[in-house]
């Protein structure tokens, strides 16, 4: 049984674990902060893959950023990441062979493999957290682009007139609505307009210490301008999911990531399949959860180093 | 030499042409108004088939609206052709074997193969006439979707707040503002509120006799008002070439379609560029124009058709 050292390498948070190739994770699974620096990031990946000598055959990363069509490195900058992150060579990591794959392609690649959609064959995988990223499989096969940067669904545009800028300094990129860091912008927006705001729960708060989760459980308590927003927030996310249901015409459409799991999937399944001219979808949460990147960049991994099997458009 | 009489259907015209299996078109190319009922439309479809007889081994059919994975028949409803469309038996247009295609798709093909986008591997065609669109190449080949009916660019929202209804009853499709239809309801809406409208060439106009044709060439000669809604046009033509370009990292987005010929391509090349995540892309306009529909559904006909009966052998 080949197994492999996974890792999966976010703005905020590091993990790891040991899993096989059938997708099993076989130790725990450990988290640490990412580093702030490369050069400290560099050595804690050296640390962990000497603490683990022996238990793995090769090792795998999903990573935040764009990877380049060899899978060997990040080619985008990630304004998430330390800075000088996209010079980082994996390959000297482990003296073992080494497989890079960006974070959302690989989650997809988990959820298709081992999830929630186990069986389709055409499936949109979305990450909604502090950003959005997206993986999509398009008849059993991850799509890459002429570069590996396909995927980037964070940036469609859902407005015309500039009204919201975007962590990319671009405007109105469907990750300024639909993501964590978007809800909080229509928190801000709406609390300046709706009277509703001093009405409820938030009839002392400041704006800005109001939190998603904050946010979240006070809509579930019926407040009604945590409603609101909340309602506002899940709209938004039907918009770019009507978009690439569109163009994708896909089976599945799963919802990952920590914004993903408050999502009402069946309201959003209604709203999206209400508005779509292709034949109706279904929605559904993630099932490995946080562990999709790592599981999918250990089956990537092994389907690419030990079968040298295409299975990327 | 296998030869096609490969036909092109769109909501106002219809085209046929013999084409080649090279995709070269030996005939004239014949233009017809669409006929306003299935049955008319059905009559001219056999009428020209059997005017053709002997001239040709296979019937291709470049069609608005989606067809059907096993190229026989439109399945989806198409609002710009007559009603009962979506049953036409196409397979009892001749005796010879037929071939179905979408017409934005077949024109992608026709790009590929032969015009605009030859050599390159990820290509998005997109039509702009009185609707929106979309062929969709990766690594050289069609995107389909579960059902056929992939590639729905028209529908990508670009609005938040349910401000224009399309021509399908949803809200804030591309469609709704970067197609023909969709400039004049621009034209209607700035002219309500830009006192240029009145100081210009349109000062004595009524707002619903101004044809895109027309403010197209108003604006060409500097007319203040027309200048504007042709600026915001475009600028909506890029808010869905931005999206799609950021989704499938292509090589090359290709405009066709009596609306691509007027977009100025090098200054929305640079609003793209500027604008997206991936690598920058070429936008071109389409090398085919009106014939591309035929040539591409008669070279995937050509493709389908031939293989289908080398397997039968």
């Amino acid at each position: 049984m080949t197994k492999f050292l996974s890792f999966d390498i976010g703005g905020t948070k590091l993990s790891y674990a040991i899993v096989d190739e059938k997708g099993k994770i076989c130790s725990g699974i450990h988290k640490k902060s990412t580093p702030k620096t490369v050069e400290e990031l560099f050595f804690m990946l050296c640390q962990i893959t000497n603490e683990n000598e022996g238990q793995f055959d090769y090792v795998s990363f999903a990573t935040a950023g764009a990877v380049n069509l060899e899978n060997t490195l990040v080619r985008s900058s990630t304004p998430n990441m330390p800075e000088g992150y996209r010079n980082l060579d994996f390959s000297r990591v482990s003296k073992s062979n080494i497989f890079v794959e960006n974070d959302a392609n690989a989650a997809a690649w988990g959820e298709y493999k081992k999830g929630a959609a186990r069986g389709y064959k055409n499936i949109i995988v979305i990450t909604l957290g502090t950003g959005i990223g997206g993986g999509i499989i398009i008849n059993r096969k991850l799509l890459r682009g002429k570069s590996g940067k396909a995927g980037e669904v964070g940036s469609i545009k859902i407005h015309t007139d500039a009204v919201r800028e975007c962590t990319c300094h671009n405007f109105d990129c469907w990750e300024a609505y639909a993501s964590g860091t978007g809800m909080k912008e229509t928190i801000r927006r709406l609390a300046k307009i709706r009277p509703s705001f001093r009405k409820g729960v938030y009839r002392n708060a400041r704006v800005e210490d109001i939190t998603t989760i904050d946010l979240i459980k006070s809509a579930q308590r019926g407040d009604e301008f945590a409603k609101e927003v909340f309602e506002t927030w899940q709209h938004h996310v039907a918009l770019g999911i009507i978009s690439l249901v569109n163009i994708f015409d896909p089976e599945i459409v799963v919802l990952s990531g920590g914004m993903g799991e408050v999502v009402d999937c069946k309201k959003l399944e209604k709203e999206v399949n209400h508005n779509i001219v292709v034949d109706p979808v279904k929605i559904v949460p993630a099932e490995l959860k946080n562990n999709a990147g790592m599981v999918g960049a250990a089956l990537l991994a092994y389907e690419n180093l030990e079968l040298h099997e295409d299975n990327r458009i």
